[in-house]
């Protein structure tokens, strides 16, 4: 059975949607995911990166994060035919690891506690597939990598891209099946 | 540069002298590392299994146990010629993260965060070594393991085996020079 290995912010939990919303009510804005594209937020408010980043640090930040559309039917149908594992790099916000974990436990029961991964450098992971919002994570990995959009890849190309989790689904289904 | 995952209990961090003293103060017994030969402390004592399985779920257990003789000094001489990974199934005891991960910065900071692996099932693990007390964790492991000498693998047999530090000082800078 081969591999897939998931990446959890801005692939199945919606990162952005509770970040802007947490600063657009703390600093009176009312920025939109379109002004987030080729960039980040603490790039296009860089007076206010401190805080931008001090919210994603708060131990309950993912804790309550939205499940992205679609992921949770795709990765339970693709739980059929391959072997899935969460890997998230996690080690970048150590605060959030109960959180990601109990997250992971509520919205994705279906996979295995013992696949999930909390990682930083995912050169370390084994799989045959990786889906992720950061091309970063690609390099030195031997597998073949998925880039997922988000706002700050969108002018990033050289990728597989998936738009959405039915694109996901049709890449492993329709498009790539032959090579389950 | 090939790379080596270690993993944490029993390995790096001394499991054992601490989980043996809280059942021996906690149950009014003297039970020693040679009583462990060959088996578990929750397997020597069934009537007790909860409550030892409880010690290690408590969130500091992992904290402040005794850094492993030899191997800060041996794995800092491996990390300039070896890409070195601690790898630790901290999905069995999630309560265990936050203090898991404090413990390596303390006593292991010259290896970087990023390197830092808590998983469950191993198979996930990209390496070209694992030194590991558990053997389960060789299978589906495509480089060599390691078998880390432990009471309760002392009796296993058909892996490559060190009985501490300075014998995994020797496989890699003596034994083993020309497979760097």
């Amino acid at each position: 059975m081969k591999r897939i290995a998931i990446d959890m912010d801005e692939v199945i939990a919606d990162f952005h949607a509770k970040h802007l919303h947490l600063f657009n009510t703390n600093y009176y804005e009312s920025l939109t995911i379109e002004d987030l594209k080729g960039s980040r937020l603490w790039k296009i408010r860089p007076e206010f990166s401190k805080e931008i980043l001090d919210f994603v640090d708060d131990p309950s930040f993912f804790r309550d994060l939205k499940v992205m559309e679609g992921s949770q039917e795709v990765i339970r149908e693709l739980s059929k035919y391959y072997e899935i594992f969460i890997t998230t790099a996690a080690m970048e916000h150590p605060s959030s690891f109960q959180a990601k974990f109990e997250w992971l436990n509520e919205y994705f029961s279906f996979i295995p506690q013992m696949n999930y991964v909390f990682c930083g450098n995912k050169s370390i992971i084994k799989a045959d597939y990786l889906i992720d919002d950061s091309s970063r994570h690609f390099q030195g990995f031997q597998g073949q990598g998925i880039l997922f959009s988000a706002p700050h890849n969108i002018y990033e190309s050289g990728f597989i891209r998936v738009n959405n989790w039915y694109e996901v689904n049709d890449y492993f289904f329709n498009n790539n099946r032959q090579t389950k």
